[in-house]
This record gives C-alpha cells, sequence and structure tokens, in this order.
C-alpha cells in the first residue's frame, strides 16, 4: 500500500505528523507538503515564481518526505510527476487540518484542493479536518476515526471521480460518524481596517461561517454542531447539467 | 445597472481593459482587480498576509477602479464588503483572460474563482477568457460576442447558483456559440527542472491539455477545435450528492 500525505498547514503541523503516523499503520508513506501555512489555497497552481522542494532528513525507515514552497495541488502534482513518479500511488490522505472545512469552506480549503487533485489523477483520497484552529490542537480524540475510516476506504474503494471531505468536532467525545452533505452557508466576512505605519490603509479578513439551513438534519454542520463526525463525498466536477436546457433555451433565440 | 469587474491576468490586461470598455455600454462599472499576474488562483484566498487596495485615478467619470494585492476571490469579496458595500451589484464580469479556461482547467482558474464567489454571493456572474496567452492578445473578433451573451444575460438571468464559463476560440474567424458542457480532461504535465546560480534546483510547471473525449460533440474542448465559442454553464457547490447512497452503505456495516 503505497500513499501520498500531504496537508496545507505545513509539514511541521502537529495534524499531518499525527496523519503520518496513523498512515504508517497502513503502508508505506510518501509526502509531499508545504513549507509553510498554504491554508485558503483552494485548488490554485503556482504558475508565475518557481517552485522549491527540498527533502527532509529520513526520520523512521521507508517514510520519504519533502517540503515544497507551492501550494497544497502543487505538492500532489510534483509528487506525483518528479519524486514519486515510478511509485503508483494507492490512497492520498491530506491533513489533518488545524480548522474545520465544513459548509462552503470546502471551496477555500487547500486541504481539500490537494484531495481533489488527486481524485482527477484517479487516486482515491481523503481530506481530514478537526474543528479547533489552534496550532496546539489535540488530535487524540479524532485518532481512532482517522483509522478506521482510511481501512473502511482502503477496502471499500471510493465511487469514480468521488473524494471525501471528513470533519471532527474538537475538545469533546464524539458520538459517531454521519455520511452527509455540505450545509449551504456563507461567510458573514468583515474586512478589519489598518493603518501601518506610514499611515496607508491594509486589510485582513475575518469572519464566521453561517448555516442557511440550520433546521435541515442531513449536513456536516448539523452533524458537527451535535457532536458527531461528518464524511461529505465531493468531487472536483463543476458541471451544472442540470441547466444546459435552460442556457440552450435562453441563447437559441 | 451595477456591473463589478475583475479578472485575474491584473487590472492594467488588454483583456480587463476591453471588457470595462465593453461594460459601460451596459451601466456603472466598479472594479477591483488583482496589481498584477494571480493566474492559476482557482479559489484561494488571502489569508496568512495583510491586503492592500489601491485606488487608480478616474480616467473617465462613474468608473471606479481600485488594484488590489490579493487573489481574483479576494477582489471580489474586498470590493463587495468593503469599497462598494452600498452598491448592490447586478452582475459580475470576470475577464477576458488571456488563455483558455475550457475543460478542466475551470478548477484552477483565477477567472473563474471570482465568477464562482459572485454567484454563491447571489450575484449572476460569467467569466470570459480567449485562447490566446499572450499579452498582446487580440480581442477585436470576440468583442461582440461578449456584447451579446452579456446582454442575454442581463435580459434573461441565470439559474440559481450558476455561473457561466465562456471561452472563445483566437485568432480565427468565430462560427457562433455553443451551450455545452466541459470536456472531461487532464494536464500532460512536466516540471522543468533547472539549477538556480548556487547549484538548487527549482521547478517550473508546463503542459497541455488533453481532451480525454475527443470523439463527444456536446463538450468546450469540441466546440473550440471548430472556431466556436462555448458557454458552459458550472456551479460552485461540489456535493457528490449522487454518491451518498453508496457511501452510506460503507459505513453502516
Amino acid at each position: 500500500m503505497n500513499i501520498f500525505i500531504t496537508n496545507d498547514d505545513g509539514i511541521h503541523a502537529r495534524g499531518i505528523r499525527q496523519l503520518i503516523a496513523i498512515a504508517r499503520e497502513f503502508g508505506n508513506v510518501y509526502v509531499v507538503a508545504p513549507d509553510g501555512p498554504q491554508s485558503g489555497k483552494s485548488h490554485a497552481i503556482t504558475l508565475s515564481v518557481p517552485m522549491r522542494a527540498k527533502p527532509l532528513p529520513e526520520e523512521c525507515p521507508g517514510l520519504v518526505q519533502y517540503a515544497c514552497s507551492g501550494t497544497p495541488v502543487d505538492c500532489v502534482k510534483l509528487g506525483l510527476r518528479e519524486m514519486f513518479k515510478d511509485t503508483p500511488m494507492d490512497l492520498l490522505l491530506s491533513g489533518i487540518n488545524h480548522g474545520s472545512n465544513a459548509g462552503n469552506s470546502v471551496i477555500y480549503s487547500g486541504t481539500m484542493g490537494a484531495a481533489f487533485e488527486a481524485s482527477m489523477q484517479g487516486i482515491p483520497s481523503i481530506g481530514f479536518s478537526l474543528l479547533h484552529h489552534s496550532i496546539k490542537a489535540d488530535f487524540t480524540e479524532c485518532k481512532p476515526l482517522v483509522q478506521a475510516i482510511t481501512a473502511k476506504i482502503i477496502e471499500a474503494g471510493l465511487p469514480e471521480d468521488v473524494c471525501l471531505n471528513v470533519n471532527f468536532p474538537a475538545k469533546v467525545k464524539i458520538e459517531g460518524v454521519k455520511v452527509c452533505r455540505s450545509a449551504r452557508s456563507h461567510w458573514s466576512e468583515e474586512y478589519k481596517e489598518y493603518l501601518d505605519p506610514h499611515g496607508k490603509p491594509f486589510y485582513w479578513l475575518t469572519g464566521n461561517i453561517i448555516n442557511e439551513e440550520p433546521g435541515s438534519t442531513d449536513t456536516d454542520l448539523y452533524w458537527l454542531d451535535r457532536h458527531y463526525a461528518s464524511i461529505v463525498p465531493v468531487r472536483a466536477d463543476q458541471n451544472a447539467l442540470a441547466s444546459l436546457p435552460e442556457l440552450e433555451g435562453i441563447f437559441r433565440d
């Protein structure tokens, strides 16, 4: 079993170190992960600047790791095309993210960008996230579930073109897992405006996710609120096929 | 009519200047666009560094423009929340991109990231791209179609949660427009490896898009090859709803 690991918080984050330890129970582990924070990088790729990748010292036998200057999607592409081009990967695991990727966060997420990229390249993939932003987040409670979910997918596989967005509640006893969909949601965003020492303004994004359908009992935000882990099947394909007839009507006239 | 304009090639690119000129025929134009190239930035947002936005001199009455240091999605968010927060926007146009966003390029595209973001905020949106990467690309041939497609959507509106990914063939007479879907495709990627003056390696991504279904007559890559403009309805929502029963089965046991 060859398992590719990446994340968006950077190769030294606690979450990816935990994920690597878990993945090593299942097979050989190959890591290309960002050399620093790449949160919010979605499916971005690096086009206008060169990219670096530096091998890390081999801390355990059979664990090969590179720290890359690019985004999570760059890490997947570079790893599959260059470092590990002769190693067929059976699975990609991304995370464990420090912070939620539930609701509409999935589209902004670098963790999930990497999972989508693997899925687009035919590799089954899972993104794991814990609802705790701190660099000191405690992954103890979700560890057995990461193991169990990974084991299930190794055994059963995934539908074609589908990957999983798994989120865990933090600082609570986890009641179980729920397969569900992403809640329709948005961010109540604000930009905090600052003045630099030279009197020029700069902005920093802040906000909270708002569940637009708090009464729906089949969504990730609903179940995370109730201390369940959420497992959401997602896909990279953004075609709105159901709208083709309406659009054809508009442009026929 | 209030029209928000952005792009990913930067506020001084020829494509966005053309788009602004066209949009001004339809109403008031409000621009927040990147202060430099932001190609390939997908739906990325800036979280770990501050963001700048600088007003440009007012070159024509009623044309307000800001150059922003963030990604195309940052431009949309910042414009809607800060600069133009008291102006309800009726439409967002993104582009005209210098280069294709057909096939699976849509997921990497900053042009389309901006369009998706507007759509997620309830604003009808269209991303326009010309299949010509050059900064000197000639937009003459596609200009009447940008006008006609914009006029149609102002008149007819768009289905809820759907935006349009419009691509134009370059350096040919355009035969017409086709409403279609994105072709299933992938990039035949390679990383060109260089050595810097100090002997350390760096990488640069290169590649070509491969149509995996060249015989399908209902895709954007098919019609662009035949000198038609392609109009693809797309959506930000990445839920794989059809896979829920299978996943529920896997995790029920």
